[in-house]
């Protein structure tokens, strides 16, 4: 079962890298909103505590590292939309 | 438990959302990649078939309508991205 769960934890969490890399290169982030950004790192938040109470792996690796990923971007979105 | 769960889910697809509706009004699909979208679509399923394991009704939820969106992404990628 953890198989299924280690499987898609990499496909989700490897597909939302190339968006991280790209806004840290271009440093262009006109087209990320940030409350949206901020919404959805505090929805990985919430699945990771949810992760944790289910006693589930693959969420928990993936949320952890979707957490970074996306506190990131919040991060990048801060610094430097000030120039925009 | 399930109140986080469902917080979570809550959170994360309304993030989502808007993304597909910014690309279904501008048809601009030239900075979305489509390995990108179906490793996603692939990974999204992946955690559905994983919250029926789990028996998660909040992963159930919040995965059955990222799949859809996801879907509609590759959809849109396929059909638009042959007049860029």
């Amino acid at each position: 079962m953890e198989i299924i769960g280690f499987v898609a934890a990499i496909l989700t969490t490897a597909a939302f890298l190339p968006q991280v890399y790209k806004t840290w290169k271009t440093r262009d982030v006109s087209s990320l909103s940030l409350p949206m950004l901020l919404m959805f790192f505090v929805g990985i938040l919430g699945w990771l505590v949810y992760g944790f109470l289910k006693h589930s792996p693959s969420m928990i690796f993936a949320n952890t590292i979707t957490a970074l990923s996306s506190f990131l971007l919040v991060y990048f979105k801060i610094k430097y939309g000030k120039n925009n």
